[in-house]
């Protein structure tokens, strides 16, 4: 991509000014006023709204047209009826406005051929006059770090995550499943201009995002698409949901997005050759997302498990072997002073099951979970930790956060994943555990199933690394 | 099962007097002291601790022996160390008390020989004395009808769902995924007496118990438990949770509850058999039990989708496609009708996509939601509806559960599932709006592929029912 592309895109994510062409005076949360959203969301920049009915929309001067506008015009946002989009698309070629999202539908997600003849005339007149179009069909675009999001839905919720999202669903710019995603977003909507192999190129050289995760149904250059992919997939971790799987979803993402989405086969064969991680599902993808972020590289296989139920021990080995993880024997030395603090009848294992040493230990239950986890993450045969323990392990001295926090900085290359197991409270706490851990190379999950499986996901991306070395 | 055996068993789940046998006077949330949580759980019957070393335990007198208790005792609670639980027993005999928890581990779950030997000793000595065991090694009993938990760990928290969870681990007390399970609950430990099959029958003849939730390791007797689950299965829908499927795993079950496993194809086979429905992790196994708890029968496979994110549609019909739900066209009629809502350019479809509706028609968006569903819910063609609408539709007029309690109560013959979707704002409402559709034949989720997932188990436990007639 080169640097006068890339700054082209970077209108998108860091507009000075926006002209949003259709505003409106209604307000509240089902006005869908992107005015209002711009606002709330803290926008620093210029904001003109265009909407030749009112005079002054929000406090602002309403202009008839961006023409009008006084000052330069980074971006436009377009909310009008679908057959004045052409026009208004050569109104900001005009203005010199390089930069415009097509929020509205109606083109070639419509029912009729009337909306795939307007997308390409749109097309046409942006090509013309040097315009970059998003859409038409999105939500738009959104970034953190600069309070700003196009969301006509309500002003969501951002945190300044080192993640790139990629997306032709708005949907991606809320939470998903328990993972805040946007860090940046980029709804591509119908795709009729900057597509998904640019938008990667572009989180590909953002040196504020680390990870990348798209949602695609389809894509219209699957060759251009490959190289983009197999080139990111080696310098950052690139997660792929990939919706329209049957014919019926493919008809419906047709009506969409206006998307092709292919053969299900031959996205798996790709996204493996290219290196991308799949998700099955939104939480899945949540739970990766996750991962990437907040866990150091798993380095091998090889996983501790310290459960505070035996019945979840267990279920983890099914999922350990599931996702092709191994459990092996602590190290002797480990096993040794481990089978000194438990009862006689006990040896133990891994899963490390934390009752018969609790209940034999004269110290405080957090002090002997702080020593159980500096044992098994500090054992050079073990490449990370799940932690099965309740969310009431945060009640006791020290707590599980703090252990934690001490744990991955004596440790510093392995990751930790935390299951507060199994809802035992979990929705009352998992939230604050994970506010209390950020930043502490650990993160939270549902069950224990989950947390294996992105674990797994991790030892793959580090083998695909290392092949590729 | 007998009356008599019955009776024997209603012991555990509804005692009227109780001793704790190695009663501690420690308190609070780390003391693990059953006297105190059956206090907290509001437990209204007698408890009388029992241990030599105190005079007075929690204001109550403390005896030294069972047969120093001036009442009957109907449960004993024996936490005593593992070598003292066969005189233990034998003293409850003496007493007269039919029914005895081991808490205590240590026996068949132990690493060494003398465990399993004192456990078959116990056994002796219970079947000699008329004595039925449940464990050892267990959390006990709870039952939310009598306000009444054996639980160790804390007073848990329970409602009176028509749910009878039989387990091998004291998680399955707690809250499953999102879903409280306990309704009644018994957990086997390690099954020395009371074992699956037998409390399977307990709960297949308990009128308060709708649903049967069962979580096991492994059993020992499987012909007696094929015979009894088949006929309960045809009774009452009975939900399993099997683990323990790997070679570690089978050894680690072994050690945590004693249990031989068996090969995990052999029990897929049996549970379809005998139409047991098996769950693949815990939150499965909790989307079930909601399904099954608050759902009408799904009829057939035939599924209306509404979906205010045209995304989550298409990901909707990929996981009908993979859980063999049909998503037909809506009827003529209703096509024709929602048709005449819409913009021009836009054809209903199944999913129906709620934005082009919504912004055409002049009612306010939740008038609109509400005629949606009547008419989706309504068509004779369809067996049951998912919403994938926002959380946020609850603050609409009317709000998203009043419009479903409504269309339940026109059409209460079919499930409607609602998923917030996907986490936008779901971890701040979705517990609300479970709790104001309480009652309402419909159950929120936390994405849409476990929504259809739990819907196509329904269908399928339609079908069996069908077929066996």
């Amino acid at each position: 991509m080169t640097m006068d592309s890339f700054a082209r895109l970077k209108l998108f994510l860091e507009p000075r000014s926006i002209a949003v062409i259709g505003a409106s005076p209604n307000t509240g949360a089902h006005a869908f006023n992107i005015v209002e959203t711009l606002d709330l969301s803290g926008y620093k920049g210029q904001v003109y709204p265009v909407n030749p009915n009112y005079a002054e929309i929000l406090g602002r001067t309403s202009y008839p047209a961006i023409s009008d506008i006084p000052g330069d015009v980074d971006l436009a946002i377009i909310m009008v009826r679908r057959d004045l989009a052409p026009e208004i698309v050569q109104q900001c070629a005009d203005k010199g406005t390089r930069a415009a999202i097509i929020v509205s539908g109606g083109f070639a997600d419509a029912d009729d051929e009337e909306g795939k003849r307007l997308q390409q005339e749109v097309v046409r007149v942006a090509r013309r006059g040097g315009v970059r179009i998003l859409g038409p069909n999105t939500i738009g675009s959104a970034n953190a770090f600069t309070d700003f999001s196009t969301s006509f839905v309500k002003p969501i919720d951002m945190r300044k995550l080192p993640i790139g999202v990629i997306c032709q669903s708005g949907l991606f710019f809320g939470t998903i499943g328990r993972m805040q995603l946007v860090g940046k977003g980029l709804d591509l909507g119908n795709a009729c201009d900057v597509d998904a192999a640019e938008a990667l190129e572009y989180f590909e050289q953002d040196p504020d995002i680390r990870v990348i995760v798209l949602h695609i149904e389809g894509i219209k250059d699957g060759k251009r698409f490959r190289a983009v992919a197999q080139r990111a997939a080696r310098k950052k971790p690139v997660l792929a949901l990939k919706s329209g799987r049957g014919e019926e979803a493919a008809k419906a993402a047709q009506s969409h997005t206006g998307s092709m989405v292919g053969r299900d086969e031959v996205w798996d064969a790709l996204f493996k050759q290219c290196g991308v991680i799949r998700a099955g599902d939104v939480n899945e993808l949540g739970d990766l997302a996750k991962a990437f972020c907040h866990l150091p590289p798993m380095k091998g296989r090889r996983l501790g498990i310290i459960t505070a139920s035996g019945g979840i021990g267990i279920m983890s080995l099914d999922a350990c072997s599931k996702y092709n993880l191994d459990v092996p024997k602590l190290s002797p030395e480990v096993r040794e002073r481990l089978n000194g603090m438990s009862p006689p009848w006990f040896r133990v294992g891994n899963p490390v099951d934390i009752w018969p040493i609790m209940i034999t230990q004269p110290r405080p239950m957090g002090e002997t979970m702080r020593l159980l986890l500096r044992e098994v993450l500090g054992d050079p045969g073990i490449d990370g930790v799940l932690l099965n323990t309740g969310a009431w392990f945060e009640s006791f001295t020290p707590p599980i956060t703090e252990i934690i926090r001490e744990a991955a900085d004596a440790c510093p290359g392995k990751p930790i994943a935390l299951c507060p197991y199994e809802g035992w409270l979990y929705d009352v706490h998992a939230q604050d555990l994970e506010a209390k851990l950020e930043g502490a190379r650990s993160a939270v999950f549902s069950i224990s199933d989950d947390a294996l499986r992105a674990l797994s996901r991790l030892a793959d991306y580090s083998e695909f690394i290392r092949e590729e070395l």
